[in-house]
């Protein structure tokens, strides 16, 4: 959860725990179809459970923060598959299955949705876990209610009507995650900085100037993106994580390029850039006072503040009808999708994001 | 919870358990108050404590199903009153300020808000206990989080903005709950016939036929309502509970009274009348049709059935802004109603009451 | 757990919480056992799961503290073989391998120790439960590993060498729930003041008093023990609950009869005996003056203060190598009594049972 | 806790947690003791919370495991202390007292045993914590009586005689956590090899060999052990965590030196070096015959092979009257330790320490 622990000192769980975690409830859901009669082989089990196991695989270090920087272009799916691939290859083929699951090939597509859709137990897994880890006990979901709901209709994967109210549960609880937890100012903040430092080292090396992070991997990526040939490199990938990156952090607190060494001071010191998240625009006039203010601070060009002050958008969606379909089974055997089901929290005034502006920047009254 | 256990095993918890939980989170909210500045003398503290652990003493047998059917009128609430009032006699007027912050007659409202109101500490208790016991995970609240967010402005309880997600989501579960535990098809079939049972009980006795429970206080209540000098029959009232009630229902079992004997080995045998609930109203001619084979089938007549077949409606409402008052104190210290902010999932589509009529009917094909 | 909750107010958990409980650990356990390789045909776990959920079938009210009350000399296992052979009758034979194995007549003895031996899955969930619902974390023991140690050898159920210190802990967690709970002070004073209710009732019934309970399958049971012919008056057994004990001990509190009504009175308003435990045997001059006083106090007869003043003995043992078994499976194969084990925790100085007498008797200078 | 993931993987829990898990404790026992009259002055309470908060802030990476042999002779007490110190001058003055208090020269030396003694919040947490995130269900302690139970005579913390199962209970449970986990074969392995790998840093680097870590703190402690000086480097200390260390092993896979690169390797890639414990010595033939073939697998001399095989004693004390003082203040107002109060589970047969001898080696067949 990268810099959730900040907020949340008990968010220290981890990837492997979130892969076991999803791999119980694909077993507890196969299980559930199984008694439900619909016809899951057991070569297609273990597919299914492997595939699950490894979704999360291709991850590098703080996850989805670093990951546009640190290789262009290659999503963590796409490397999950790369790792798949290569595992396949020494398992001389046994992952097959798995992999036409996972990349939505397989003809049972239902397999698929229960690892990537809207009711995956990828989801339902990290859900629960980070809900039980910060303590955030809105968060909680009743995943086993919903897995006993889980049935396939015409190939795909569906929930019975009775679950209804559990998976409204499930919209809101995600929605409030969204802004609590994962868009939470002091998680955003520190991740941006995160992104920054990595930025500027990046830039530092393309303009020829020494940046060692002294991790022969993390040296690696910083130099090049190797995007072009990742495969090739999938090895120095795989050794590749949070440690190096914050050992290195913790090297260049002391380097000698200014912004890169106070970057990485506030974020060890835990002294983070400050966060406003509105509705509204943020004025711009207020955005070029904070920058004079920070030039003047810390002896930057308006060109390099940016390291220190900008600004964004937060995005989320409690349900979008176009892009999700969760689709309910009546009992008269009737689909529906949930936003159209009577009664429904859920429906299409709350369908359209929610988006909020953000200013980040250094509060130059702050001591800092 | 009456028969909720009959669905979920584990919902054996008792009023008592209520109390003492709704007391801690009394103790909480006063704390939080504090740390707030908002001044609560000593004395006002533990007024409040001593109200909210009396709020439900005057709760009967089977809490709300035989309220109106035991003695008429008196809701328990009034029961309460007159408790209190007893015990104060007793202590000497040392409960007086807790009576007047009970009937919401003491000059600081928020404390009958906080044992009364939209976000007050009884729904804030019932709502996590009833979740934990019987396993409903979506009724899951962050009740810690929305005391931590209690504050008090112009004299009235409310909430800070940053607690709207937490409040969203408590009258989520709160919906849920209802649907899913206290309406429950299989609860309000067996409440039903427990409030027939009485029904009939008392319908005989009036008719001159002997119908002993064989406990002195129900017999004392079953044979009038005394609702005229209730206050005198207090101390009879407190001895009665459910033992008495069910211990009667076992005896009458074997009453010469068809329908009494009937309905009581139905509910003991654990074999409940058939329950649909749904959004139009019960086919006439479905109830006729069904009436006439009760009749048949039990050698009852066309009014007698009314034991065994009767509709009636189920009302839930997530968020009546006409009724209901969860203020939110925002940032920049306006008060707006819930059902006012932006972006909030209460709104007014959902403050419309979802009702939904039901039929109850002895299924004669179930081999009754 | 009868009058636990006294002391421990969330101890409201009930018999059939605890069969489904242990019914689950069975299940638990017999898949260990499988995958062990350990031969257990389908038909036998149908039947051994089918024994632990109706283990305790034949608990009446109270369980121990009315058993040799009520019905002389028949036990509960009794009353359980009576109940699954009237099922069995029923369900033509169904239960044939059940009862076999819960009277230990089936030739694969393991199953038998499952439901009752040092290490059976009743006290595993026992054990665990009365810990969850009173709150004594101490109790609590790692049934879930002991489980997984289970292994046969033999024919015998017995533990794998890496059990050892979860077995330890077990036997110490037996022994604190036993002081600190099962022979707690309050439950020990409870207990005794209804077991002398129910024995004055009868002692009056057969001095030809009137002494009707509210239910009439109590007053069957009062009235004589029935134990000759019991299984003609199973039914009326199975339909004797708590509710009729308690429902007509509210009723006798006006009794005429000033022995019956003041223990009535005693134990329904809560002011119980006092008790007091200790190594050394009670003071016989202490006791005498203690009855003088109540003869005074009640108006009663030495004879009959036995009903407010006696003594007895609480014997509780860790673990009695001479009588139980719990057989440990070294790594070199061979099988060991845990209490011979290198390092044990158990050993034989602690296999002696402590015991320790009480005296109970009431506090005439308490008011009462 | 180390290595502990390795075989508990939900064991992430860092020294924050305890840390302010400590703190909670010690508020919690402050509160009881003020409850019982026990005088604590508002600035001793300061003081005491104070003092547990930093108790382990000296702790360097992987905490005992590599104390002794990057500092030698400081114990992480004593740079706890130093820190301690630092932070008293930079607060001018206001940790004067909780620096008296955690070296035990405060004159109510209560307030030191509850920071460290026998029944100290600091073994509390950390038993609880640990048990709960292993999942290690035989250690769950009652911390919550023992607190309760907590009193102050004479002087010196005690308990009352109520809490005697409970203190049997903490006893046993710190004796099976110690064998279940502190010092389970597989932690001990990963242990000794994290040691081995430092030392061999260490060793190379002082024959002249570069062996730079990523890290410029990390490199500095590995220079030199600058014991003399401590606490002229205290600030390198303190930015010394866990990252680096790993970072660095990881970058060592690749060292020329095999010891070191062959030690990186199977510590990363979780190819542990096999442990065996037991009661017996080890044979020496049998370490002689694993030596040679170690030998003969990696090319190494027969010292350098001690890198790879090595024999050591883990000891256990469930309880040492001699050291311990766990004081009981029984209802007499007499005072006795736990070990001769009647029937304890604690008595001097558990006073001898409980020594196992182990060999850790590298297995050649293991296809390393």
């Amino acid at each position: 959860m990268a810099f959730a622990h900040l907020v949340y000192p008990g968010a220290v769980h981890t990837r492997l725990h979130h892969s076991l975690g999803a791999y119980h409830l694909m077993c507890n859901a196969l299980n559930e179809l199984d008694n439900k009669g619909i016809a899951v082989t057991p070569e297609e089990k273990i597919a299914a459970k492997a595939a699950i196991l490894l979704h999360d695989a291709g991850h590098g270090p703080f996850s989805h923060a670093l990951e546009s920087i640190l290789i262009n272009d290659a999503t963590h799916e796409d490397i999950s598959i790369l790792i798949m691939q290569r595992m396949n290859d020494e398992l001389k083929g046994q992952l097959d299955m798995a992999i036409q699951i996972f990349t939505n090939r397989y003809h049972k597509q239902f397999l698929y949705q229960l690892i990537s859709g809207q009711l995956d137990v990828d989801r339902m897994d990290y859900l629960t876990r980070d809900s039980f880890f910060t303590g955030v006990s809105e968060g909680v979901i009743g995943y086993d209610r919903i897995i006993k709901m889980l049935t396939v209709h015409e190939g795909q994967l569906m929930v019975e009507e009775k679950a209804i109210y559990s998976i409204e549960k499930f919209l809101v609880s995600r929605r409030l995650m969204y802004w609590q937890v994962y868009l939470h100012k002091t998680v955003l903040s520190a991740e941006m900085m995160l992104v920054n430092i990595v930025k500027r080292a990046k830039e530092l090396l393309s303009a020829g100037v020494q940046v060692t992070s002294n991790s022969f991997v993390f040296d690696f990526f910083l130099e090049e993106n190797h995007a072009d040939h990742f495969s090739d490199h999938l090895d120095k990938f795989c050794l590749l994580d949070d440690f190096d990156v914050l050992s290195a952090i913790k090297n260049w607190m002391s380097h000698q390029d200014k912004i890169l060494s106070v970057l990485c001071r506030l974020l060890v010191e835990r002294r983070l850039l400050k966060v406003k998240l509105q509705a509204e625009p943020i004025n711009e006039v207020l955005i070029q006072t904070l920058r004079d203010k920070i030039c003047l601070h810390l002896g930057v060009t308006q060109k390099e503040s940016s390291y220190f002050i900008f600004t964004g958008e937060a995005v989320n969606t409690t349900y979008d009808p176009s892009e999700e379909r969760i689709r309910i089974i009546l009992k008269n055997g009737s689909v529906k999708d949930i936003s159209e089901v009577d009664n429904a929290l859920i429906h299409h005034t709350l369908a359209s994001p929610v988006k909020k502006n953000y200013i980040c920047y250094l509060d130059t009254e702050a001591g800092i």
